[in-house]
């Protein structure tokens, strides 16, 4: 049972979080405001541009980035209320991520993302109601490549204009940097994966390591820590922690994209199975499963006209297999690792509170 | 008849030209030496991606706007040789240029850059080549998006790591941004035009004015300028010659596109009339021909299996049009006028000499 005065922490710290959640969205509105007259200025003809990226930032998102650099400022002694240029900083996080997200969903094909049609789908339909000249589908693809290259160059614009002292961002930069080019590398393995069935779990779980553990976690909180200044020991703290924290993250998105519910996954239903994703949930399952489990998924995984049918099959092989129990004790695994991590006495009370009930909720099964 | 003092100095910039050009690539060559083994410290298999931004880096490319960026520098008073972190400075401009060069080709679905396979290309011939699972074309498409990705982070990380004041780079920093924004909205704009059909000269050229004018040199030497610290009249002064200098630059490329040797280009002959590009040359073809002229455009530009017989009829009608006449004027009278304005005194005198060259060079007809 828990003392009253955690408790009264953990309420300042859920209050603290949504608070957060607001400013972060009002750093971004602020600066793409700036960044959407910059455009209306060199033609009006921009505008569908600006208004992509702005949806695509405002609309949604769970913010997870911005509130683990934030939480790595305040872990190291970053105190509140002087801290506008630091959810500035952090912010731009966000626009690394829609960057990302965007050109990932050109890369996949991928036609929805969080429950709207994607960017080159949204280029792609205007094209066609226009009634333009040429593919839409090409239009679509294109714009939605300048516009995942805008957000990647945007972020780092707010990030070096947050309005901090140049010295902290360059305290930063390495941890900045490293996020960048380990995500890239992560994502560049996976689609090597993709193209190289069947994977292991243990090569799965790298991929996982670079694309979601270092990239949502561990970097963010190391470039909060930066930001502050903080001593190498707090960096391998916040390594501890983010990296199984974060490999449950994924291994838990693995499972939302094979038995999740698409009104909260914003996917359709089984749609991580007709992509014919790689995951450690289906490496596992051919690792475990008998014979008629490993038969479905070869005859059934990355068959993209899949039916209610064929999703129904493959989740069972992955049921029966034990894989899908043995996904949820890993994750269990992981985030008591990484929760157990914090408990060094070197990082700030509330935010070890709310690093906890982070990689709760981000691993929970109805996240 | 020139001055032989005049002459001096022209010599002895053609001498500093060669040699920033290696110095540019020695120092893009030792960044992207520490790149590939960061990424081989994550996972051998990223080699052929490190392999890949080297070679596209490394192997070609007439580094302008490190040199126009360089040459900023020295207008405003910087002075060799403690230029090491300068040089490198600048040389972050060509890995941007890499990352859009790249994403491009994907986008214009080009097979080739430089005489070579285009990344996308050659990532699909390496696919093809393990009989790997999956599309080809996917996969080499998903891995230039990614490594056009790289390049432009990486930029972001040579030019901010380069070693110079955290404050002179925060000087030249709204350059450097406004540069990007301003290719990237170029590029959409010029997207944009491809699928409206036909473009007004007018239009073509505002395109010009952002992807290759403000890119290319006025933005470059911004950049420059502002990393040695110059009052705003040097910038005007720059903008006054780069405006007019990058738009003839792209009247150039419009008119190699068309009538270039492929040995020069390192495109096949007449692929921009393939693509169908909608250029100021184009535009100038159906506001000034006869009713033949038009309707060889109409019926054979963007003709992707458009052959030599095909090849040689649009080169007629640009020709009978007076288009190619033309885009030469203009080109003629943008240099004169460039050039021109550098003649207000605040240019250091060897800076005016070497931006004469380079401007005459980069518009030449054999360039």
């Amino acid at each position: 049972m828990r003392e009253p005065g955690i408790l009264r922490g953990v309420a300042a710290a859920t209050l603290d979080r949504s608070e957060l959640r607001g400013r972060v969205g009002a750093a971004l509105e602020g600066f793409l405001a700036q960044r959407t007259n910059e455009l209306a200025a060199i033609s009006a003809e921009l505008e569908p541009v600006a208004g992509a990226i702005r949806d695509f930032v405002l609309d949604g998102g769970k913010r997870l980035r911005p509130a683990f650099g934030y939480w790595g400022w305040r872990g190291a002694g970053g105190r509140s209320p002087d801290d506008d240029a630091v959810v500035t900083a952090v912010a731009a996080l966000e626009l690394v991520h829609a960057g990302a997200l965007i050109h990932d969903d050109v890369m996949d094909s991928s036609a929805t993302r969080r429950g709207a049609p994607s960017v080159h789908e949204r280029f792609a339909a205007a094209h066609r109601a226009g009634a333009l000249t040429g593919s839409p589908s090409g239009f679509g693809q294109a714009t939605a490549i300048l516009l995942g290259d805008l957000a990647l160059v945007w972020a780092d614009e707010m990030f070096a204009g947050s309005g901090l002292d140049p010295r902290a961002i360059s305290r930063a930069r390495p941890a900045y940097d490293a996020m960048r080019t380990e995500v890239m590398a992560g994502q560049y393995l996976d689609v090597l994966a993709q193209v190289q069935p069947p994977v292991s779990a243990e090569r799965a779980l790298q991929v996982a390591r670079y694309k979601s553990a270092k990239y949502t976690v561990e970097r963010p909180l190391h470039v909060g820590g930066l930001l502050h200044g903080c001593p190498q020991a707090l960096l391998e703290t916040y390594t501890a922690y983010g990296i199984p924290v974060g490999e449950a993250f994924q291994l838990r998105d693995d499972l939302l994209g094979v038995f999740g519910d698409p009104s909260v996954t914003g996917k359709p239903a089984g749609d991580d199975l007709r992509e014919g994703k790689q995951t450690a949930l289906v490496a596992l399952t051919l690792e475990h499963g008998d014979d008629g489990d490993a038969e479905a998924i070869r005859s059934l995984l990355g068959d993209s006209l899949l039916d209610a049918a064929g999703v129904t099959r493959l989740r069972e092989a992955i049921e029966h297999s034990g894989a899908r129990r043995r996904v949820e004790e890993l994750i269990a695994r992981r985030l008591d690792e990484g929760v157990a991590a914090l408990a060094t006495g070197q990082v700030e009370p509330v935010t070890v509170e709310v690093l906890t009930e982070l990689a709760t909720m981000a691993t929970a099964r109805h996240s």
